[in-house]
């Protein structure tokens, strides 16, 4: 694309880009004018930060980050991300300007840009990559999607835990194959959202040197200046978590910003923030600084005036001037391409000496797991006092966690509780990097966060807590889902059945809120061998993330001799127990807990001579991937006398009982008092199921009758 | 209760009550052994922070706090906010001895505690008050439903801003209604949730010199010691927050707890933090200072041991020393009752100054809406351009909000998006404290949690952002729920029709999500008139919060003349368009921006002569509080022949179509694209939705045929 400067100006100030200095800020300037293009041509979208960040972004990759073009998935790379995701453009023209390359689904680098002019011009379009907010997965160099503010810093601490993790299991003294560092952009939004505070709290705790924060301190949010409702003192506030803090007085100052990251580098103590001043729609006449400039395109008067300001040709859409897209191009592969050359090679030389590492390592970067890791998974014998599904799942992470090394993970400070302590292994701490047991503190939001950006670093994160706070984390849990994260979430103290804890700990809403959330795969196990199957299930996933439901109390092993396989779980549902003589005349459907319930309800209801089936649910996602030959055979259409027993709330459940079934479920929160009084309580009792399903049987009888 | 005491050394220690010193030690040590011995009988619940912070709280309500025991319930009372819920024998101990009475729902006082002996022996069990958190509603002097870290915190930022609103309206030169502190007792979990730090940020820019956090720094959470995940420099923390910040090196040192309390009382220009440092199950020689003394009780032998320690009897349970029961009690009523006299007589002046005013706040206190509130209500046009409900929302709210003085609200930064500013009335902020438009800043989950801290201080709030981040604020929504505030959300963009954002931004699982909580009433409106419906609904709520489920994009203001009554919203679901002859082959049924795509598949089947009726159900809850009959009415059972149409995942709208009926929803995320685009290309046509009906009706032609 050539440059057709339109006055003498210009013409003087465009045409000579022979000198440094000038290029650029020319191309700082193209950045700018992409982002202000894409928006107004898109009518949507926000300008104003790309054309403030423009000379930070640049210098950060120009000088800064160790980033191979052409290898955008390179192990060791530097990440980078834009957590105020909004500022997308600033992303989508850093990448094109850069030359990164597209890569396949499987990783493979392909004979295209990551991103091209076209697609900006697309930007915000169907099918287009350059995304409203940067989405992962739609093009390489999109570390994270970000957008709910406050998710890419919280994602950052996750990265910068990983390299540090890396670091710990695999460099040796020759061969550093992990040191890189962790870049994130952020705006007040992040600073101000609990989740941004919690992963500063973490990660200033955890002393991440390879962390550095660039904070875009523009002064504006959308409702106006930040006087509205921010205007706390953010380096004192960082510098209380134990961050270094460097201000950036004018975010056009290149060299200042560039000794600000020098001493980033120079640190090596504890995570930095860079405060950088900036003007929101820098060269806006009449919107910078102001938050007219935040969203909504500037209008074409504005931009012709913006352009003018930059010394732009007014009327050139999408200019990208000769040189410019050289510029960054050549620098960062310069730069990146050697550092991934030298890697490659160190990588080769430490395969020769650690055969076994390095093939763990093209394992894990293949999101595969060791061959054989499910081996050992144990089976538990029948037990009517049984075990609760937490403590199985405890017993069962123990036994893969040997199997799987990069399987690491934690609690929201209820390790004892939600049993998700590997033992024998060490804590992850500032000292000591190697451990995989994470301590997340009381910070369920961020813990979701860091999952997912473990996750992104080709880790394998499972992270825990009560049910009832999976509600703290469920922006990032969504975003696993729709990154397709494979994390795995042990959410225990999965009902009313906890006991004294009461309603604010009693989960009510929270499992039908899961079953929500697209991708997801939500399973509440019965029994200890449910629960070992879960655990096979969400491991074996590659672009899912599981829940796990698990209960405080214990709960019987059931005697698979005489029922259906625990096998079966990984189909979503199946008939645990067949009605006496197979064809049951009412149908009792549970999950978790409440299976015991069902069986009982059986016992009795069969002894009386009705025949009863019961299926166990544990998973709605996993039983309607099923055909309908299974799904058909588990709950046969004609037999529509059916009882739901679940302690959660009703939604959902209609689907499973059809329009005369009953549903024996929560329709307030719960009650203080011990697990058992409570369940009671509530009608969770074998003679309240029975009752219900000879009510069934009465009426599917009468219905016949009447057909 | 007579004291016992079983050894010489007790005997000194306990029998001589004569010196104060010696008496605060045994009142301090009373509510020490109250929750050693409740949590010991129940075999659950927390006694090692009411062991640690009993003579800080001993000291607060036996010096400073203005509450009046015989009046729970009076306006301009201190409120104490005991944030680590987990410690509830403190709150119970504390409401015990001081002789708070017992109120009835609307207000009464009774002639009985509030907490008793008896409770505290049935400390959580069924139906007692003392639940394993505190929970508002079940007992006077329980100012808040605590237990999920950081929402007491929360809500104790809503109070603040309460009084100092209610100062700003009502008080005058002669007349101080409202003056009262907010004390709320905070442990580490407090301080590393988000929610936490958002609460703090907007307390000190608010500058609330009425509020006192009290930071019980024990330096041990449940995984163990702070170290392992906690180790920021709170105090220097808070000063960036702009709070002012005291340390108290020793729990027991009441008179430096006293100082610290007077150096909050005189500080006018920001909140204060009071940092104590403290000792976890203090007196157990085994456990204090440990994890071990966090939760759980302490066993029999140790329980023997730390009485002991104590100086108390060994074997003494639930025991109250003579004068224990009157020393506190006395000390806060001596106070308090002065104060409430003095301040009843301060209020009779004012009423007879001041009628409206005087009359305006009996109504509020009665939880009541002015008469005439909703006199004014709009009733829009038929509009085929229309406009957004967002629009009509914010439309809406300017016409009731003069008529409600005490509505106050705002926007987590999106009150240009949200529709959510009152015009013509001013913003609260730290020099403006009369103002009705809150600025919450980028901070969703404290917003709701200071809507609650409003609603229990009687004001009637609502809060706004778009629908996505209502996923941030689930906690204090759900809390909302069960406190049975009336609570009012404004939940915009509420769907893939807000369009470009993209995935990240577009709601698909919160919808459900939202239907699933217990209590909350979820809307939906499809026309603006609708959407004044939906206020008159959630406004009208005494003890139910409201979520509006609001469009971005405009949306056809219906005519009416030809169409069911916007009226009907409040029945939940109504009949919007007959079918032709009254006797439909097939039903639709929509919420909110899918109406009017029902509309035009409804127009294109009886163009071709299917009869089709087009059922609005705009809230699932209102709709399942009608009566059989109704319900009937709109969805007749005979008709199995049924689409829905609702661009969310589809959990829980099998109820309404049945096993056979089509349900028109969202399976994936979204796509970042214009929102028509978007809508389109998920299905969401009028051809699509015909089609689907042309199924249904052949399908139950055919299943009829069949029977």
């Amino acid at each position: 694309m050539s440059l057709e400067p339109t006055t003498a100006a210009e013409q003087s100030r465009v045409e000579t880009p022979g000198r440094s200095a000038d290029l650029d800020r020319l191309t700082i300037d193209t950045i700018r004018t992409l982002a202000i293009d894409a928006v107004e041509k898109a009518n949507s979208g926000h300008a104003g930060a790309p054309m403030a960040l423009a000379p930070v972004a640049f210098t950060l990759w120009d000088r800064f980050l160790r980033y191979d073009p052409a290898a955008p998935l390179w192990p060791n790379r530097d990440r980078f991300v834009l957590s105020n995701g909004h500022a997308s453009m600033l992303l989508y023209a850093l990448l094109y300007l850069a030359g990164v390359r597209a890569v396949d689904r499987d990783g493979r680098v392909l004979d295209r840009p990551s991103i091209s002019l076209e697609d900006i011009e697309n930007f915000r379009q169907l099918g287009s990559p350059t995304a409203g907010h940067p989405e992962h997965g739609l093009a390489a160099g999109i570390e994270t999607t970000t957008g709910p503010l406050g998710q890419g810093i919280g994602n950052s601490v996750g990265m910068a835990i990983a390299a540090r993790w890396l670091a710990a299991r695999y460099n040796e003294p020759g061969a550093k194959l992990f040191d890189y560092n962790v870049y994130a952009i952020c705006s007040d939004g992040d600073m101000m959202e609990g989740v941004g505070s919690e992963a500063a709290s973490i990660a200033g705790h955890l002393r991440l040197a390879n962390l550095c924060w660039i904070y875009d301190d523009n002064e504006v949010t959308i409702e106006g200046h930040t006087e509205l409702a921010f205007t706390e003192n953010i380096a004192e506030r960082f510098r209380g978590y134990g961050w270094a803090t460097f201000t950036v007085d004018d975010a056009n100052d290149c060299e200042a910003f560039a000794r600000a990251v020098e001493s980033f580098l120079s640190t090596d103590d504890r995570p930095s923030l860079i405060i950088v001043k900036s003007v929101i729609g820098y060269g806006s006449p009449h919107k910078q600084g102001t938050h007219k400039a935040h969203s909504d395109p500037l209008g074409e008067e504005e931009v012709k005036l913006t352009k003018d300001a930059y010394g732009w040709p007014r009327e050139a859409q999408f200019l990208v001037p000769d040189g410019v897209k050289s510029r960054l191009s050549s620098a960062v592969a310069a730069r990146g391409a050697k550092l991934r050359t030298d890697w490659d090679e160190a990588l080769r030389k430490f395969g020769e000496a650690n055969k076994a590492s390095a093939a763990e390592l093209q394992r894990m970067w293949r999101g595969e797991l060791p061959s054989g890791w499910d081996e050992a998974l144990p089976t538990f014998p029948a037990d009517d006092k049984g075990m609760a599904t937490r403590e199985a799942s405890g017993k069962t992470l123990n036994v893969v966690a040997p199997r799987i090394p990069w399987l690491i993970g934690g609690s929201a400070d209820l390790a004892p509780s939600t049993k998700t302590l590997i033992e024998g292994e060490g804590s992850f701490g500032p000292d000591t990097p190697g451990g995989r047991n994470l301590h997340f503190g009381v910070r369920e939001h961020v813990m979701g966060s860091i999952a997912n950006g473990l996750s992104v670093s080709n880790l394998r994160p499972y992270v825990g807590t009560f049910l009832i706070f999976s509600d703290y984390m469920r922006p990032p849990t969504r975003l696993a889902a729709m990154m397709e994260l494979p994390v795995v979430y042990v959410f225990t103290h999965d009902s009313i059945g906890l006991g004294q804890d009461g309603p604010t700990h009693q989960p009510i809403e929270q499992l039908p809120a899961l079953r929500a959330i697209p991708h997801l795969i939500v399973i509440r196990p019965c029994d200890a061998n449910e629960t070992v199957e879960a655990w096979r299930v969400a491991l074996a996933q590659r672009h899912r993330p599981t829940a796990l439901i698990l209960s405080r109390q214990a709960l019987p092993t059931l005697d698979r001799a005489e029922l259906g396989p625990a096998g079966d779980l990984a189909r979503g549902g199946y008939i645990l127990a067949e009605a006496q003589g197979g064809t049951p005349e009412v149908i009792l459907i549970a999950t978790g807990s409440e299976i015991p319930l069902a069986m009982a309800a059986r016992a009795k209801l069969q002894g009386d001579g009705a025949s009863c089936r019961v299926v166990s649910l544990p998973s709605f996602e996993l039983f309607e991937d099923q055909d309908q030959a299974w799904r058909d055979k588990v709950l046969p259409p004609d037999v529509t006398a059916r009882v739901s027993v679940e302690a959660a709330a009703p939604l959902g459940w209609d689907r499973y009982v059809g329009p005369k079934g009953e549903i024996i479920s929560m329709h307030s929160f719960g009650a203080s008092a011990p697990g058992g009084a409570a369940m009671q309580h509530f009608g969770f009792t074998a003679d309240h199921v029975v009752a219900a399903a000879r009510r069934q049987i009465a009426l599917s009888k009468g219905s016949r009758g009447n057909s």
